[in-house]
């Protein structure tokens, strides 16, 4: 069977490799016919080579020009748009409308052309002149970026098109995309949509470069390569955590996103007035795409009140009324039914589900655990357990002060929720458990459920260890997420001509620049 | 004898400690009266517990308030500088004039007063309004900040009150101030000073702490606590190794300057027509503060040419004529006659230097080493080991490859400097040089050396491993190196009052937003 080439120095060409795999479509289960090599090292060697060839002109190139890259990749995608969506659909069993076709890749592209527009206008790069010193510095490319990319977004967190890509692109850097193994064939087709789209556009050969999977060691290797500039990382904690420790010991920058429960605190005055509607709202954003965001809602403190056992019992009958979706693929449904061992054996009581789902191909059944708080402070971490897929666990706190101990036991978070009504009780508990909060998650919500990520200036999708490797740092909104990818470059009585333009005093462009403490 | 007393929890109390140790006068290598505790894990639980009970109170905290304090300690610092200079000559045999009393002291008040200004404008928060989302984000204080001062700057890098002091504060968080061991007692007299100024600005108790030392591994211990935001250090490679590793197993931010070699790159047309001022300018750099700073300039390359030997006889000759200083300590004395074995071992020649020192004190004599291209070449990584201390090694390249060559196996800097005249060789040198040179080190200077590290906006007193920990941050620099101690906080349906002041909608402060994409 022919195997499918990587893209190494601007050629799709045999890879080097140890073995091959093939995907599955987790609807059915079965193989897909494509057949992937796992590249050994000298495919990763060959890429760095490249990257670092591509890093000494890309960093030179002007915004402008990047810029027009981006738009092209992303014009690219939208008329190869019915073959991407297929082929996401048969890797991935996620389904076309409403969400890959019309939710997914339009927010891919849209995010191709933020990260175009904050090329262009260089304010990414945070220009400080200090005229009387003669010093200037701005952000700058870091150099080539690997990106690993997450099973759960094939198209807006892909490793050769999403969020870590178009940052890490926009910032003047060299790309090496590491498919997600879940999905390589829609990995491809993005590849070749951006190398193409680099190509038509003039940038260096090694602008974008892809490969499907290597061997731990081997991304360990990678990341801590001098060649390389930083790494991006969407994943599971385990392999996150073994990269970030590579990375680590050799002091390169590296960005991961690894797990979230997500806490969603309900007061008691909302909840009685509400039950039925938030009931309604939490199952509804907890099994939207079977669970698998980021940011779905997996822990839910409640304060025993009148109204807990009426929620609890609706969305119990929620979880077991909802149709069953089907799983990323064979991994997440083996590690949801080991989360789920893990909490029961800590002692939550299961209210529906943890069995075999009715779905089609890889599926649990919707789960929704409940827990005593005073058994929950027994073993905090145990019960922060990430159950990713269709599965939450609800908290009944005995008060205000348990709820508030339960929060003082949380790890870092994507997000944290509160919802509350007007009452004065409500916002007297408000008051004592969002800074508690706060410190623990990278977004605060009020009144809303987590899932959902605007793609906005303001956004922070980032959060405290173990959510992230680093609370400072934002993979959604641009331009913050561009920084994770720079580093500060300062320039001490460089000479006029030698400055990048952004730092010169005829710029003619448009980046906001703080000149002598006076921002123009 | 009796013991200093530590601070902890607003109180200078007796340290529950495992043993004692005295600062020594270098000058003279007699140990001074005091005595100071090692703490146990006792004094730092201790601190951290306070240190968390402030933070809740100081993330509070207005700028304006915050600001009222460093003003109120930098006032209090001038007022008794005559027993701080006083007392830092004694610890560090630093010279009183110009050094001590009209440099470094008018620095630190200075770095204080413009970390006042900073927390008082707000600007660093970087606040991000998105109307349409309705999400705000600004970065926020990070929480307890654990600082290790370094030994070459007792007061403007002092753990109790130097720039990570300075920064830390003024983003809103408290500050464990570690002593360095070899200069306790004006540490004291700082912390003193910060807490006096604390208490009568009505700052928590918790907000500045001291302790004088511990062992490593408690110190690993601290840095990984739960009631630690961050960490800065400023030391040994050695001991920030340790200490990075810790924390970052932990996933707790840590900033760390550790070390650098500084090269200066002096290109061939200038040293011709300049040859005289520029061995002059050299020796001066180098031998400044008997060579104790970061940024000095330990490794110079020369492209070989007609003025190359004249050049080295002129430094080695100003070398051999200047007064050799008295070094910080005898640690500084030990590792610096341990690097000169190093490079001796691996085949460096001795100009002049390496003996014993006929200053008083601590003290080696002014040290010359230089070793051709081809050599450097087979072991770049032992060439780059730091000699603190007045000590330059000069590698002599055989041509401009060469000298590329040399460059590209530099590992990341503080800073790099070329200095060319306006002949077309020197341009087309630079040319070369300087896009090798700009992606390892953090400041990139022309035609000047690196000493002097200016408290600017655009100063970047950071740069790639290992001379710190990340390439994206800045230790020196208002209001940039407050970033280090924030973390970024979005806020998404969050109610108008719960909101911080700098993101409600009727603001009235001076901070820069960027509301809808707009600067106002």
């Amino acid at each position: 069977m022919s195997q499918e080439p990587v893209l190494v120095a601007g050629e799709w060409r045999n890879s080097d490799f140890t073995g091959t795999f093939q995907a599955e479509n987790p609807a059915t289960k079965e193989a897909l016919e494509a057949v992937y090599p796992i590249s050994s090292w000298a495919d990763c060697d060959a890429a760095l080579d490249a990257a670092a060839e591509a890093f000494e002109i890309l960093r030179e190139t002007s915004g402008d020009k990047i810029a027009e890259f981006l738009e092209a990749f992303a014009t690219n995608i939208e008329a190869r748009a019915e073959a991407l969506v297929e082929m996401a659909r048969l890797e991935t069993a996620l389904p076309v409308s409403p969400r890959l076709a019309d939710v997914e890749l339009p927010r891919t592209t849209g995010q191709l052309r933020q990260a175009a527009a904050a090329a262009r206008s260089g304010n990414w790069k945070q220009p400080v002149i200090d005229s009387a010193n003669n010093i200037r510095s701005c952000y700058s490319a870091i150099g080539p970026v690997c990106v690993f990319g997450p099973n759960n977004f094939p198209f807006a967190f892909n490793s050769a098109a999403g969020g870590d890509f178009a940052a890490a692109i926009a910032a003047g850097n060299p790309v090496i995309a590491k498919a997600n193994s879940s999905h390589p064939g829609t990995t491809k087709l993005l590849a070749e949509a951006a190398f193409d789209a680099s190509q038509s556009t003039g940038m260096p050969t090694g602008t974008i470069q892809l490969i499907y999977r290597t061997n731990h060691d081997i991304g360990g290797q990678m990341v801590t390569d001098s060649r390389v500039g930083a790494t991006g990382y969407t994943g599971s904690r385990g392999a996150g955590l073994a990269l970030k420790k590579a990375a680590d010991g050799a002091g390169k920058p590296i960005y991961l996103e690894l797990s979230s429960v997500n806490p969603v605190v309900i007061l008691p005055g909302l909840l009685e007035a509400k039950c039925d509607a938030l009931a309604e709202e939490f199952a509804g954003s907890c099994l939207m795409g079977v669970g698998q965001f980021c940011t779905n809602p997996g822990l839910v403190v409640l304060i025993k009140g009148n109204s807990t056992e009426r929620f609890i019992q609706d969305v119990t009958e929620r979880f077991e009324g909802a149709a069953v979706g089907t799983l990323l693929s064979g991994a997440v449904e083996k590690s949801l039914h080991k989360s789920h061992k893990i909490l029961k054996a800590a002692g939550v009581e299961v209210c529906c589900g943890t069995g075999e789902g009715s779905g089609n191909g890889y599926c649990v059944a919707n789960t929704l655990f409940r827990i005593s708080g005073e058994a929950y402070l027994r073993d905090p971490e145990t019960m922060q357990t990430e159950a990713f897929g269709n599965s939450s666990l609800i908290v009944v706190a005995k008060d205000l002060d348990e709820a508030a101990a339960i929060l003082g036991t949380m790890e870092g978070n994507l997000t944290g929720s509160i919802y509350s009504n007007d009452s004065d009780a409500d916002e007297a508990a408000y008051r004592k458990l969002a800074p508690i909060l706060r410190q623990k998650v990278g977004r605060l919500l009020n009144d809303k459920m987590p899932t959902g990520v605007a793609v906005s200036p303001a956004m922070n999708h980032g959060g405290p260890y173990p959510a992230t490797g680093h609370p400072g740092f934002t993979a959604v909104g641009i331009p913050g997420s561009l920084i994770r990818f720079a580093m500060l470059q300062s320039f001490d009585n460089v000479r006029p001509s030698r400055l990048p333009n952004i730092l010169q005093d005829d710029y003619s462009g448009s980046a906001q620049r703080l000149i002598d403490g006076v921002w123009s």
